[in-house]
């Protein structure tokens, strides 16, 4: 399971604080509490600061990047924003996301196009988020062969079929788990991701629905994932949700979680 | 989501020496536990007393049905102590369990044909468990059709199609989840139970991998569960994952359980 660790994200009151002070410190302690908590990628947001994001992004990047040797997640929807932040990356980054909005697409694509970058491919066109498995089928399929054809490595190409709240619609969790199964039995060596917290939009306990609702996107196939690696049960469900979905040979993940206390709760 | 309460079993040493003082008072008690908790059958199983199975399983049903207005669903391999103990039940009863195995199926079918009887399927047969999704299905299909010939409705019926150790093979927990869902989607009205703490021999933390399996098979489709209801947190996964799965409306199970302090763990 690839995980991309959330918590650097301007929407969060104490990181935008942090991002204007310029407090590295701050930031730094985050990046390192993700890394060691087993976040792949670290991703940074600064998408609240309108006209200042790609320097704040490429700011982001360099002190995360002091702090630990890990990649960052560079997650924004403006394509000038991530072509900054890319300047100053080291090693090869992910890109959150391109999706089938044009201006969007047209212009992140050239940046993606023949690279080694991984990049998350969000199920959104300008007629809006997808309700059915057939309409994120339809998307998924224009963006993974846009990708393709513009000489994106299958296995770095990172659908996310987009979660909706179970709140507003019963069926919304069913149709991205069936989205999320097709996709990985249609297309060879593409993975899913998805930030899955809109789930439990509306209702109690959103923690709880959150980390139930990752053991059910692992039984589906889903292979990563954008979440809180602080949060110890979300983690123990994954580690646990891996071994019983037969992805971790011998249990040894889970066996190595269970020795670190990793599964005390 | 259907619950059969498992505490009531012979196998387990408390209840095994409740039930040969034959201490009413504390069967009762383990009874109305388990009913206050959730569960819609109490299993009884006195599969430990060679000889006098029978007896011991007329005496639960009684001790069980005196105290609480719920249904037993009565555990035994052997046709001549279900019927002893069909003898005094009141109302519809699940039986638990029909086989392959030709000497429990040609004895068990006699006394399920043409009943309103739930009855647990059990995918074994002559030459021991079944190891694949196909192997699985086989032996459901020919259970199923066998029951169905004989007038047994298809929302009576409960596939079992037997959970294996992922410590034994990584793909044994995939295995059974596929075999769920296939059953699911080929069989219209058909259910699938389990009793799924198999799934975590020989590893550590065995109840939170069961607890976490529970939430899988959900994803894929279980409709029924042979559990300990006074495990709150496997309870409280349970009507999580049957909100996830677009299985309670409006949530209103799920709002309720938080209002009880169920989600409260």
């Amino acid at each position: 399971m690839l995980i991309v660790g959330e918590l650097i994200n301007a929407s969060r009151k104490a990181i935008s604080e942090q991002i204007e002070a310029r407090d590295e410190a701050a930031i730094r302690q985050v990046a390192r509490n993700q890394w060691e908590a087993g976040a792949h990628y670290i991703d940074v947001n600064a998408g609240v600061f309108v006209g200042q994001e790609g320097d704040y992004l490429k700011w982001l990047v360099s002190t995360v990047q002091q702090e630990v040797d890990a990649p960052c997640c560079i997650d924004s929807p403006d394509p000038e924003a991530i072509e900054q932040a890319l300047s100053v990356h080291r090693g090869t980054p992910m890109i959150n996301s391109i999706s089938l909005e044009k201006d969007r697409y047209d212009k992140l694509m050239p940046l993606i196009a023949g690279t080694d970058f991984k990049v998350i491919a969000l199920c959104m066109s300008d007629e809006g988020m997808p309700e059915t498995v057939d309409a994120r089928l339809a998307n998924a399929d224009r963006l993974i062969n846009g990708l393709l054809q513009n000489n994106v490595k299958p296995g770095n190409i990172y659908v996310d079929p987009l979660v909706q709240p179970v709140s507003v619609n019963k069926d919304f969790g069913m149709e991205f788990l069936k989205a999320v199964e097709r996709i990985m039995a249609g297309y060879d060596g593409i993975h899913t991701i998805c930030g899955l917290s809109n789930i439990s939009f509306g209702l109690p306990n959103r923690k709880f629905l959150n980390q139930t609702f990752m053991v059910m996107a692992i039984a589906r196939g889903l292979d990563a994932a954008i979440v809180n690696p602080l949060d110890r049960r979300m983690m123990a469900n994954i580690v646990a949700a891996e071994a019983l979905a037969g992805r971790d040979d011998y249990c040894m993940d889970y066996l190595k979680a269970h020795r670190a206390g990793r599964l005390d709760l």
